[in-house]
Formats: C-alpha cells, sequence, structure tokens
C-alpha cells in the first residue's frame, strides 16, 4: 500500500501553496489563468509519473475496498485551500499505488494499452475544447476531422480502398461489434421478415471475444444461437476453420435457421490466432451472412509492410475494426470501425424522428458527404477523438507507429528464440504479432497429466506476478492447456525489460521444477540471444 | 472561414522551433522530459484559446467539406520539425474556425455541455495513466474510485440511499438507457420466455430522447411496440400523463402484449419538462415494468435545495441517470447511472464465458463488494472517467456546483421577465432550471395561422444564429409549434452575454416585424430588468 519511497520528491511540485484563488461565480471555473496554472500542475506531474514509472509494482499490491475504505463517505461541501495540489497529493499517495500500470514497460498482460506523449496531450486537448460532435453543424470540424483521419489509418494500415471514405465506404469511431451485427440484423430482417428475430444466427470460433456474445445478447439473439465453432491447435493454431463454418452454417439452413453474421478474428484474444478470412468470407458467401473482421489488437500490424497481406485479407469482408489505443500509441479509448456500405449502418442506427436538437443540427444531406456520426453510433454523445487520432498520424508520422510495431514484435520475436532455447520451456502456441504464448514442461514424472501442468504454470504466473518489481503477464487456457502470455506492445518497454522479465521466468521456473523434483535439477544449457 | 484577427499573438507561442527531439524507438513516444515540454505548449495553447473564446463566432460559418478539402488524403509519413506546434498552428487556423465553440458563452442551444479547469486536466490525467479498468484487477483504485465518485454524487444530488453503493444499490458510468432496458428485457423474459421478445412493449411520450427509440430499437423491441403517449400544453405543459400511460398499459395487456419498460424523463430535450415520476411509478407497478428516470439534463440540479423534491420523485423508480458533463463541470463524456438493483444489469451484460483476460482479471467477488465495471456496461474498454467527476467534486467541493447552478436558473429567470415584459414576444412554455423558450409574436393581421408564425421564429432564429459575435441558441418544435431555445449553461455564460443575446434577439424580432407589416411598428415600451 505504502507508495514507492521516491514519490516525495519527483511528485510533490503539486503541492506548493501558492492557491488564492476562488470560485464566486460559475466562470471562475475555467478562469484562463488559472488553468494555466493548474495546467501546468497537471503535466509536470504527469511528467514525473513517467520518469518515476519503474519504480511501481505494475499490479498493485491491494485488496477490494482498499481505497473506498480510505475517502470520506461524502464529496466536501468546500474545497480545501490549493485543492488541486492536495488532490493531486492523493492521487500519488492513494491512487497511483492501486492502479495497474498499463503503461509501465514491465507491462505485458492483456493486450497493451500503448499511450504516447500527443497522443495523451490529445485526449487533453480535445477535453478542453469539449465540443460534441453529434452532428456535422454540431461541430464540422470535429465531424471532418474524423472522416479525415478514418481514410487516413485505414491508408495506413493498407486497407482495401473500397473501405474508405475516398473508396465510397467510411468509417468512424463506435461500438464496432455491436453496430455493425444491428446492421446486418436489421438487413436480414427486412428480407425475412422481422418476426424471425428468434432465427437469426451468429457465427465465431471458441477463440472469438466476448464482445460478440455480449453484442448478440443486447441486440436480441437468443443465445442457442451463438454458433460457436471450435477451433484446433494442431490442424488450425486455434484458427476457425472455413470448412466447419461452412458446415455449421449448412446445418443452420437444413434446420430452418437464418445465418446472420460472422465475426472472424485477426489476432485472437488468447494467442493473437488469425482466421483466414478471405476463405471465411467465401464459406459465408452463399448465405448473405454480413462478414465482420475483429483486429481489435493486430489491426495495428497492418502499418507494417510484412503483415499488409492481413489487410488484403479483408477484401470480402463487410466490415473490419481496429483499437488504436491498443497498439497505435491513440490512449484509451478509441475504436476504429470501416465499412463498405454505411448507409446499413446509418438505416439502423440513425433516426428519423423529428427531435429538437436534431432537426436544427442535421446535416444538410444534398450530396455533399457530410455525415451526422450520431447515426454511426449507439449514443448521442461523442467525444472529439479524431483530434487525438489525427495528433498522432501528424506528429509522429506514419513510419514512427511502423517503426514502434516493428520493433515490438521483434522483441517479441527475441523472446520466443529465448523460450525455444531452454529446454524447461516451450512455446505453447505460434507466436502472431507481439504476442509470446508460452509455459513451463512439468517433469517428466508428470508427463500426460495435463492438471498438474497447468497447475505447475497457474503458479509460475502467480510467482513471476508477485515478484518485486518483475514484469506482469497474463494467461489464457486454450485446447484445456492453461498458458502464460507475455504481450510486447507498452510505449516504454524496451529490450532490457523484455530481457529481464525472461530472467524472472526462468527463475521461478527453476524453483518451481526444484520443488518438484524434490531434487536440484541440472542446470539447463544456458543460451544467450 | 479566415481564423479571429487576434490569433497570430494569443496562439503563437505553440510555434516556437525549439524541437530537435527525435523518435528513433517506441519509448521516446513517451519521454518525459518531450512529454513536460509538449504538454506545457497544449495548456498554454488552450489557456488562450479560453481567453479569446469570445473572438470566435459560437458557430462557424462553413460548408460541408470545408475542412477535408483542405488536408492532405494521407497522413505523413515522417512529421515536420516540431510537428506538434504546426499542428497547433492546424488547430488555430483550420479547426477552430470550423468547430462550434460549445464553451463559449454565447452558446445557448442545446443543452450545455459545461467545461471547467479540473474537469479538462481530470480528462487529461486519466488518458495520462491511460489504465483500461474493465475489472477491479485490471485497476483497483480505478474501479474503486467510480464506486466511491458515483455514491458522492448521487449525495450531492440527494438520490435516495436505495440508489448508492452505501444503500444496496449502486452505480457507474454507461450507456444508461440501452443498458437497463436490455436488463430490464431480460428480467421480462424470463418471466414471460424468451419466445415472447416480440410481445414487448416500451412506454415513453412524444417529448422523450430518440435515444430511447434507438436503445429500444438495438435491443430488439418492436418498433410498432414503442408507445409513445401524446402529451399536451394546457394541461400538463408536456409532461407524460400518469393516466395516459395507465391507459395505453391496459390495452397492451388486453392484446396480450408485455408492458417492459418506462422512459420517464425529467427535463425534457425540447423544453425542459418534468414528467410526474412518482405518479407515473405507480401507474407502471401492477405491470412490472422497470422505470427508468433519464434527466440527463436536469439531473445536475437535484443538487439545489428548490429542486431536491425531484431527486425525491425517483425513489420508487429501478434507475436513474445524468450526465455530469451537461451541466456539473464535468466534461464531455460522462453519463451517470444509479440503480437499486445492480445485479439485474450484472445477470444481463456480464460474461460467464471463459475468457482469457477476464479469469485473469476478475474481482474475487467473496463478499469484498469489488465490482467488475465489464459487466455494467455495453464496452469492455472504459476510460478511468471517474478521476475527474472525482477532481471536479472534490476540488471545487459541492457548494460551487450547486452555486453553478443557481447562478444559471437565476440568470434563466431574468431572461424569462425580459421576455415577459416584451409585449412582442411570448414565453412559449414554462421555463424549467434554466432553458428558457420564446418566441415572437406574428403580428395581429397573421394570427391564428400557425405556419406563419413558425416561419416568423424559423427567420429570427436563423437572423440570431448568423448575428456577427451573436449568441447560438436552438428550437424546437412541440404541439406543432415552433419555438426558440435558450439553454443558460456555459461555464462561461455570464448576465452580460444573456442581456446581449436579448438585445440581439429583440433587435431581429422589431426587424422581421417591420418587415412583415410593411410599417415601422410603434417601439415597444421597454422595460429594463
Amino acid at each position: 500500500m505504502a507508495p514507492p519511497s521516491h514519490s516525495a520528491s519527483h511528485l510533490t511540485n503539486a503541492s506548493a501553496p501558492n492557491n488564492c484563488f476562488t470560485v464566486d461565480t460559475p466562470h471562475c471555473l475555467l478562469d484562463p489563468g488559472e488553468f494555466r496554472r493548474q495546467g501546468h500542475q497537471i503535466i509536470d506531474f504527469m511528467a514525473g509519473y513517467y520518469a518515476h514509472i519503474e519504480d511501481y509494482s505494475v499490479s498493485p499490491k491491494v485488496t477490494p475496498g482498499f481505497l473506498r475504505s480510505r475517502l470520506p463517505a461524502a464529496a466536501p461541501s468546500q474545497p480545501e485551500p490549493d485543492a488541486l495540489a492536495a488532490a493531486l497529493n492523493d492521487v500519488r499517495d492513494l491512487i497511483l499505488p492501486g492502479i495497474t500500470h498499463w503503461q509501465s514497460p514491465r507491462h505485458f498482460a492483456h493486450f497493451p494499452a500503448s499511450s504516447s506523449a500527443v497522443g495523451a496531450l490529445g485526449e487533453a486537448l480535445a477535453a478542453g475544447l469539449n465540443v460534441v460532435p453529434f452532428t456535422w453543424t454540431a461541430s464540422p470540424a470535429a465531424t471532418e476531422l474524423e472522416m479525415v483521419v478514418v481514410d487516413w489509418l485505414g491508408k495506413a494500415l493498407h486497407l482495401p480502398e473500397t473501405f474508405l471514405f475516398a473508396g465510397g465506404g467510411g468509417g468512424t469511431s463506435c461500438e464496432a461489434i455491436l453496430c455493425t451485427l444491428v446492421a446486418a440484423r436489421d438487413r436480414k430482417l427486412a428480407e425475412v421478415g422481422e418476426g424471425r428475430i428468434g432465427d437469426l444466427v451468429v457465427y465465431c470460433s471458441d477463440q472469438t471475444h466476448f464482445a460478440l456474445h455480449k453484442a448478440a445478447h443486447i441486440a436480441g439473439i437468443r443465445k442457442a444461437n451463438c454458433r460457436v465453432v471450435p477451433t484446433r491447435r494442431e490442424e488450425d493454431s486455434f484458427a476457425l476453420s472455413p470448412a466447419a463454418l461452412g458446415a455449421a452454417m449448412r446445418e443452420d439452413v437444413d434446420a430452418g435457421r437464418v445465418p446472420l453474421f460472422l465475426c472472424a478474428t485477426v489476432g485472437t484474444t488468447a494467442t493473437a490466432a488469425v482466421d483466414p478470412v478471405a476463405e471465411l468470407c467465401a464459406a459465408a458467401a452463399p448465405h448473405g451472412v454480413w462478414v465482420h473482421v475483429d483486429a481489435a489488437y493486430a489491426g495495428a500490424a497492418f502499418i507494417c509492410p510484412e503483415f499488409r497481406h492481413l489487410a488484403d485479407g479483408v477484401r470480402a469482408a463487410d466490415s473490419v475494426s481496429t483499437n488504436p489505443h491498443k497498439w497505435l500509441m491513440a490512449n484509451n479509448d478509441c475504436c476504429a470501425l470501416w465499412l463498405k456500405r454505411p448507409s446499413a449502418l446509418v438505416a439502423a442506427l440513425g433516426t428519423d424522428r423529428d427531435d429538437v436538437i436534431l432537426r436544427d443540427a442535421a446535416a444538410d444531406k444534398d450530396g455533399d458527404g457530410a455525415v451526422d456520426y450520431k447515426d454511426w453510433s449507439v449514443t448521442l454523445t461523442r467525444r472529439f477523438r479524431a483530434l487525438k487520432v489525427w495528433l498522432v498520424l501528424r506528429c509522429y508520422g506514419v513510419e514512427a507507429l511502423r517503426g514502434a510495431v516493428h520493433e515490438h514484435v521483434r522483441m517479441a520475436a527475441l523472446l520466443e528464440e529465448m523460450v525455444r532455447a531452454d529446454a524447461r520451456f516451450e512455446v505453447a502456441a505460434p507466436r502472431r504479432f507481439a504476442l509470446v504464448c508460452f509455459r513451463l514442461r512439468p517433469p517428466e514424472k508428470f508427463c500426460g497429466e495435463k492438471a498438474a501442468a497447468n497447475e505447475l504454470n497457474r503458479r509460475l504466473l502467480e510467482a513471476v506476478n508477485a515478484t518485486r518489481r518483475g514484469p506482469y503477464m497474463s494467461s489464457a487456457t486454450v485446447g484445456s492447456q492453461y498458458l502464460l502470455r507475455c504481450a510486447v506492445g507498452s510505449t516504454l518497454t524496451e529490450e532490457r525489460h523484455v530481457r529481464d522479465a525472461w530472467k524472472v521466468v526462468q527463475d521461478h521456473g527453476a524453483a518451481l521444477l526444484r520443488e518438484m523434483h524434490g531434487t536440484t535439477p541440472t542446470p539447463p544449457q544456458s543460451v544467450t540471444i
């Protein structure tokens, strides 16, 4: 619970008691001079955080209730003197020791949530301008910048031109899977009749993110009609088989059900497996199924020439989405969606009601190409996210982002080599992108005992994550096998962090094996890569 | 299109060409020193914007395509030297002249999107920490601060204790109407059978925000089963009548349909009308209908003792939501939802699948009261919004927020008096909170001609909004009557802005009347308030 020892020095310039500013009317809350003073305070605080982020345990050692029990039960009536400095002291002493430090160079869990100076500051600028661009008129530049940026990003990621505004498609930032599923549902119900919602079937693999199931459930698709096609390690490396998909669809059709939607994944959550999108589209086409490609994590990699073929592969799909906040330095949150036929989205999510706010603010649609983004997403309220993505692309350039992805993949490949070079470990699924999945091999006497092997690796992860100033990784269970996941991709991660992380894994692995053997095993041949 | 004339001076410190920083590896993208330098640049830019915001036309004079045509078709490969300064010059020259300035003290359109220094900086801090608190474990302090802050806010707004964590309920920030509707749907389908989704009926008034219709549509409710109860100006001032609601529900039950969900509104979009929530709850109760109270705008006013009875009124409802970004200085976006029984939400939106990321990160649920907020909303990805709301409450205190709401209501009441004091105008709907709806009376010879009166007022709004450095208002059409809406609530609005705005309306109104009369009318008696 105690904050790192350096905190007293690196973050305390926040507490200089120089605030004699008082709020007596609302407009004081946005006084430019006070904003400037407080703004510099926040920036210095954040810069101090980044400079000392390695001092924090990536995952906090706290128990539920640790923070709630230390904060008052109600908001103060009146602020303290220099309340922002006091609040920042609380951030330093109470909150920072309690967050998971996703920006730590030792954060290898889940997928990255990458950050950059310009990404963070772009969010700050958007928050400060504080526009609500639900329609073109409600903030023209915000809408148009979003149109520009989705095309910029789509081009940088080598998406087929048909997904860009420039090619007759278009994109936005929204809840991609839910929105496209509702668009697909409406298109299909218009064809087969509104009453048949109970017959609609959604397809995915057993590796598809649960977001698909949640979206289907929200959209009124029966749970029994979510068809989960099993994947196999040996044959397909956990990718969805087009043959199995085709068979499932035929079976549904034969039973009188209506195939609706396929969520294919490029870069699954567990192992970053890649579904064969082109072949899946071919299998789905005879049934008029909407194919959405979820490339939440791996879409970022399309920026590199070596992964460009994956972008080509989505050519026959209806829609594709990725999260620039995961691996394109664009700070949480931003989900980018591209579609070939945005009109289907607007038909499902648009409103034709004569609403007060919308009549004033609706775009003049006379062929000018302006869009009202409220009709492209669930919520009316939206933020000016495009500003941050534009700043990131503009200020770093495509080459720097490509370089970052490339460097993370290089470091992951290095880790993979180190795993292969240590006979005590195995690479548990083919490395994809910058995700390495590995496990500790159990001692020979336990071979064939899956549960024991899984338990060994569960203990390994626990030990690794409990290491003081150690790496933080996560796990997956695929094909009943528990494996450790190391996702390289935090902005601050350098090769030394990856090497250090592997050393920690090796040390704990060795200790666990010693314990299992009851004797000290022969030290493995050490290989330096 | 041209930027305001001051722009060369107040925003150009951004262009000091002092950047010799280069990005050669990913970690340079988050270099603390460079972050500090760029951060101060952004803060100074924003402070300059606030200081000169009155120089901008609130609504930009641009046409669709104005920005897209001026930006390159693709992102740069390499950044320019000191790219952030160059980008900020583009923000100044291209983007600021093209946004609607929601923070302008002359923004009176729609509802406010209020901002504060600490609200904006709280967003910046959250963006910089860049955690993804989808579960308690994924960032414990972010989850716990959200739990603390929804209780703080609920108390400040005088919500019944049953809606707070402290009283057995709880809250979060999410897509409130959609999430509660799905929870209600699942609860009801469990009772009547999954196959009856086509029989479920949702209720609202003709003044309810279209968000309800969109949510119902997304959730698979038939369009024909969205029951829109008409309101009347004379009897109910556009509030939903409990008797009419009860009759509609009985009719549906008699026809074999299943009443599901009522969205009552406190502060409707058009006129800020207040539905009689307690009576509506009583009418809905016999049918087991989930009552959600949408107080998106007016919920902020519950903070004042004089509006506290409205908070008491939600006692019998199932859920209530408000947008602190509208009128509580918490910057876009933040929708706060409170429920008496969060378990219904979790049952609908939670996942029990054995997902990789979630198993590692799921909270230990053994009675510790920790929650996994991914199960309370549509998306898995979420931002650390609580930080900003906490900072606003902590740094300004409840009294200052109360004072701001109170002051805005006072200014709106003053405007209402000024409207009443000018015989050429009429107050078109009772003033509620800080929204004044008014219209220009047509000359006597047009009396009874609704269309002519509406056209007159449409032209009035057009003229007012086209005024150089004039106010920006919006309109509504209720009961076939077109009216102008003036929503006081921008943080920077002072009494002088309201008085100036009214003067602009009067001047344009007089000109239009002169034009209609064909003669100069007798000057009205001028009353200064």
